[in-house]
This record gives structure tokens, sequence and C-alpha cells, in this order.
């Protein structure tokens, strides 16, 4: 049996929605069934039970790990990938006036996280543009036009930068290692924040993983693990140089004592009680993909059907692409023609704007599509509509939604 | 069938560690299946998805904020209890000198938060004490003793008071109400802070959960939940002030914005992908836990039974409980006759302190007790073995403990 014949999820639609949550093979959800009943017949709560939550633990934190390419004492579990994002940042030692340089391609979770501890610690803001950058640069010299971005917007007192590996809004892959190796010669050596949330899953991680300082991720979207589980992976300096913020037992290296010191390792940054079952299930997730191939091959075959999309979307009339060259990844971003670019809009009820107009046509595109079982999302910023494809995707569900969008337009 | 006859956990075992972990009844991991199994079915991120979601999150916020005798708009749900409890903390207008005054029997997790949270905003500490009352005080003394020692260590710079519902180690009720009172004519107003896991599930809480500015609990105890979720209900003016910390896109009004305003309600302290089947999960335990009587029913009990576990440990030799009369809930500490209390602490290898040789007897029963499927657990301050009962539990189970504990000391 192939992953998608594991998946209940993909039986009854054709589904696009992976970067939002991936669908749960049967066999993890399996696994997590059996982790509770296993609690359950050991413990709860006994010295019988210990040895399993444990082994458990240690499962799915030493294949995280693994993927990222870092020594499991530098992997904490998280509940999803703001939580990794944001718990490291609140404890590191800002001083008033650092820069956070923050892409224009960042998910709102992390760019409010980033404003509020602006606020409350006096530091500046700034934008690193790269979502332009996506639409007019052809994915071979992406790299070279990020960096050169990052250089024209990096300042003195740079102390953060924020960049996604995969971009959530453009599908377009940025170069973290090689950012990552910029921030090393800057003076003030910025820490460097990876929301992986599109990546991890979808391509090969452990380059980027490894040369963060703070790599988070969640196991719900392109690992097709549970929600609620996700993990970090944070480099050798953070964990000397951030304390823990939200934290509690978990992060003690005596959990019984109030005055113990933090766990030298990103344990830190574990809090409580969460959800064990959920360790079992994502382990066996990410066994099911590694079963279909290395991070590498995966990635092939995501492109491949990725590609197809992208291809068949140049067809059709009224649309067009975020990115002008097939995307290197699995997400695929695209607009019904909009007032700004026709100079025209038509359909716009008087009054409105024309981004308003644009927005309530994607939400109309996405129902229509729904109604036939086919689903993708809607995006803001770009105003956009985003299609997924992973290693579960067929050709032939792309082409019933190339068919159904080609009639919603 | 009885809420027992649906717990497999307790099915192979004498369990007595509620105050730990509350065992699944299968009606719940059935909810929590069935839940996957629809968010497959119709999903898993799709607009076909959105109003189970919305059902299943609403159902365990309404059930959890009517328990806590709010309306649901001031109940967050959360991770676990030290997530509900410290989140709020961080965004509170501290000023530097205020003074956070901590109950001597609070958690070790929160305690360290408070400590953290005290260094960074540069707070004092202090100590609330009332372990010791809790041993030398009748029940029914024990609140008035209670305020007497709050009048006595609150001062002027008191911002913040710590204090559990129902002390997870001794066992005994701290009056929350009355204290919430006594902080309102203090010119400060401090907040007060409220460690709910052990009370919750186990006890009425809705005058003490109404009169608290954060009531945070868990449902994996005494609700009879999964692990992974749990709650904080938080007072009308908690809201008004305190900013959240660990935000995502569950704590803005608007989640595709980030420069949006924070949710003006409870939202504001969640933060992006949870665990949805949790929340069928736990709304599936508490209408069991309801079908068993009204939490006033459900308490008397688990008095009867605490209250018969209590006697039992009065008849054995060598053995003396914390309290000196039987609990006003469900859980029940008693420790082994120490060299500190019986002058003499002939089993203590040369060179240990008393206390280690007294902790290591203790780890020694809990191991004994366990081999034969009895399990209490161990705790560090004041040195003790903790035995719990709910409304689950049997006379049988307890003259089962009390044989066994008896051949063990």
């Amino acid at each position: 049996m192939t992953l998608r014949d594991l998946c209940p999820a993909l039986a009854n639609k054709a589904y696009f929605n992976y970067g939002g949550q991936g669908p749960l093979p049967d066999p993890a959800l399996e696994a997590i069934i059996a982790s509770w009943r296993t609690i359950q017949e050991l413990g709860p709560f006994s010295l019988a039970v210990w040895p399993f939550v444990e082994r458990e633990t240690t499962r799915v934190r030493d294949a995280l790990a693994g993927l990222c390419g870092v020594a499991p004492h530098r992997l904490a579990l998280t509940e999803n990938v703001t939580s990794g994002c944001v718990l490291p940042l609140w404890g590191l030692p800002w001083q008033q006036g650092d820069v956070l340089l923050i892409s224009d391609c960042e998910h709102p979770g992390v760019v409010a996280a980033c404003r509020e501890l602006a606020r409350r610690e006096r530091l500046q803001l700034a934008t690193l543009p790269v979502q332009q950058l996506c639409r007019s640069t052809p994915a071979a010299l992406l790299p070279d036009a990020v960096l050169a971005s990052l250089d024209q917007h990096l300042s003195a007192n740079t102390r953060l930068v924020v960049l996604s590996h995969l971009l959530w809004n453009t599908g377009a892959v940025m170069p973290i290692k090689a950012v990552a190796e910029r921030l090393r010669d800057h003076p003030r050596q910025p820490w460097l924040l990876v929301d992986a949330a599109q990546s991890m899953g979808s391509m090969p991680v452990a380059e980027a993983a490894a040369a963060a300082d703070i790599y988070a991720f969640t196991g719900h979207k392109w690992c097709c693990g549970p929600e609620g589980l996700g993990g970090v992976a944070l480099s050798e300096r953070l964990l000397e140089q951030a304390s823990p913020t939200l934290m509690g037992w978990r992060s003690l290296r005596h959990e019984a004592d109030a005055g113990s010191p933090w766990h030298r390792d990103a344990r830190r940054f574990e809090v409580a009680t969460s959800c064990l079952p959920l360790c079992s299930g994502l382990a066996t997730s990410l066994e099911l993909l590694a079963a279909e191939g290395s991070p590498e091959a995966r990635l092939a075959g995501i492109r491949a059907a990725s590609g197809q999309l992208w291809q068949g979307l140049q067809a059709i009339a009224g649309i067009h692409t975020v990115l002008s060259e097939p995307p290197t990844a699995g997400l695929v971003s695209f607009a019904l023609q909009s007032a700004e670019s026709s100079g025209l809009d038509a359909g716009c009820p008087p009054g409105s704007t024309p981004g308003q107009g644009l927005t309530a046509k994607h939400a109309a595109v996405v129902r229509q599509l729904g109604e036939r079982n086919i689903w993708i999302r809607q995006l803001d910023d770009p105003e956009s509509l985003r299609a997924c494809t992973h290693i579960t995707t067929t050709s032939a569900e792309i082409d019933q939604f190339l068919a159904a969008l080609t009639e919603a337009v």
C-alpha cells in the first residue's frame, strides 16, 4: 500500500491543502490509539509507564533531530510552529534599539509576536523585502537576489533576522544556509529565526536547520502527523544565551525543585504535560514518509506534481501564477486577473476597492471548487489562491483540479 | 455502567494517582478517535471542516466555563496547567519592585516561572506560609488562619498572590474567594493566580474560579480527560490589562493580519494549532463526570473514600498523616516516621542526611506497592507519600492498599 492509500482524508476528495494541514495516515492514528491504550494499561501515572513515555518521546525527538541534521539535545518538542518560533525569542538578551529584520513573506502569527516583543523590549522593526524578488527573479538567481536584499537591509543594530525556509505565500525557497553564513560576518552576529512550517517534510532541511539559530516546524502539515505536535531545532549559542519564558517542570533539570537550573539542552523550552500519544503518531508518520523515499527523492516527486499543476495554470485564461517558473517545492500560488493587473475590475461592486473584489472572487473560487470536493485555500498577501502537491498527489487529481478551475473562472 | 467500569486503567490495578493523571474512560478515547476520523473525512483543511472544529472547541469551552462559573469569553484553552498559570503573567504591567507573594505549597513549575519573571522584571519574591498551618489547624479554622497569614505577609508592594485552590502536597483546601475579597481591599489590588490542577474536577470550583484573576487547570487529572488540554479562567480586569506573550494566529482578531488587535476575550492567550480531537475527548469526560452527580455530590463520594483511607492510615504504626483530620477533598498525604519526627533515624546510612534517608524509604514504598499493582506517588516537600481517591475508588481498593502498606512499612 502506498502512503496515499493509507490516508482516508484522500479517499473522498482532491486535496491540495497540505500547507494548511496534511492527511493523517491510518497507521499513525492506530499508533496514537495504541499509545493511549498502553498508557492506560501501565499507568496513566506510575513507575511502570515512565519507560514507555521516555521511549516514545525519544523516538520522535531522535527522528526529528535526524531530519534536521542536529544532535537530539538541540531539538525541543513544541505544540505548534508558532510556539517553536516565539518561545526561544523572549528569553534572549535584547538591548533597547536592537533591530528585528523580518521578511515580508512571514506568517502573521510570527510577525505579531515580533511586534509585541519589540514593543515591550523597545526594539525596532525593519522589513526584508523578498516577495517582489520571488515574482521577478528566476529560481536560479533568487538566492543571490535574496542575499543582496539582505545586505541592503542589514544595519549595524540588526540583532535578529526572520525568514521562512519555504515561503508559505509565494512558494519560493530561501537560501537559509547562505543567509546564516552572511549573518556570521555581521558585527552583531544576528540570530536567525527560520519558520519551517512549509519546508519540514516537503524538502531536505538538514542544511538549513543546522545553520539556523531557531528552526521551528510542525508535524501536522507536510509530515502528515497529528495536529498539536511540532518541534524546534536550536543552535548551541541559542541554548547558551536564551532563558525559557514559558517554563514548567519539563524545563527544570530537577523537576521537583523550583530552584533547579534549566535543562542545559533544548528541553528547557519544553513546558509541562503535553499529549504523549501524539509522539507515537508523528514518529509513525515520519517512518511512513521515509519508506516512500529519501527527502530528495520525495521532493522530486512533489516537484513533478507541482510542475504539472503550474504548467496547467499557464493555459487557463484569466489566471496568473505568482512565480514565473515551476516552483522548487510543492506550493503553487496563483491569482485571478485583478483590476491591478488587467486594468479592469468589472466584477467589483460600486464603492468596494479592487482588492476586496479580488478577495471576494478568490473566496468564491475556493467555495466553488469545494462544492466539487476539490480543496485549495485563499491567501491575503499577496492576494492569491494556493494549491499544494505532496507525494500523495496524483496526476488525475491535478487534471480534475485544472478542469474545475477552468470552469470556475 | 459506572465511570469506573468505563476506565481500562482501573481494571488491572489499584490506582491512587488521580492527582498525577486521571484514567481516560473508553468513551472519551472513542470520541477522540471519532473526532480524528471526522476531520479526515471533512478536511483536514477545508471549508467543510471548520464548523466541526468550531463546534467541538465551543463545546469544551462552554463546559469548562460552566464549571468555573464564568462566561465562555473568560475561558482560554491551554495545553497544560503551567501554560495557563504562566502565559497571562508575562504580559501584565509590572513595575520594578512589585512583590510576588507565593505560598510555600506551590508546584515547582509555577514557582520557577515566577522566579524567572521576577529576575527579568526586577520584582521581589516573598513567601506566604501555609504548609505548617495545614498541619496544625483544624479544617474549620484553616480559612481564618490562612487569611491571618495573608494579612501578615501582604506588603504595600504586593502585586500578585499565588495560591493553589487544593494544595497538591498537603491536600488542604484554601479559601480562595475570601482571599480574593481580602485582596480587593488592598491598595495595590494584587492579582490572584490560582493553580487549580487538583481542584478542577474533584470539587466545586465556580466560586473560586470566578473570584480569581487567573484560575488555571488541566483536563487530564481529576476531569479524566486526555493529557495535553487544559484551560484558564481569567478575570475581566486581567483581560483588559494583560497582553499575550506567546501568541499566534489564534490570538489575533483578524488572523491574516499581523497588525490586528488581540481578541478582546480570553482567546488572546490561545496561540496556534493545537490538537482538536482532545476537545472532543475532554468534553466527553466532563459529560461522564456530570452523569455521576453534581460537583457537590461527587466531592461527597471522594471525601467518603479519602476519609476511609485517612482513617486506615491512623491505625498503621510508623505512619503519620500530614493532616490531623480527614481531608476535605481527595488527596491524602502521609509519611513514614522520620528522624525529624521520631528523634531517631535508624535506617539512615552513615553520612546521609535524615531527609535523604526518608526520601529513599518513601521511594522504596512506592516501588514495593507498585510491584503489587498499587500506585501512589512520592512528594519532596513535605517529604511524603500521596494517595488520591476519586469517585471511581472502591472501598475494597482502599483496604487492599492499607493492607499492602502495613506489610511494606
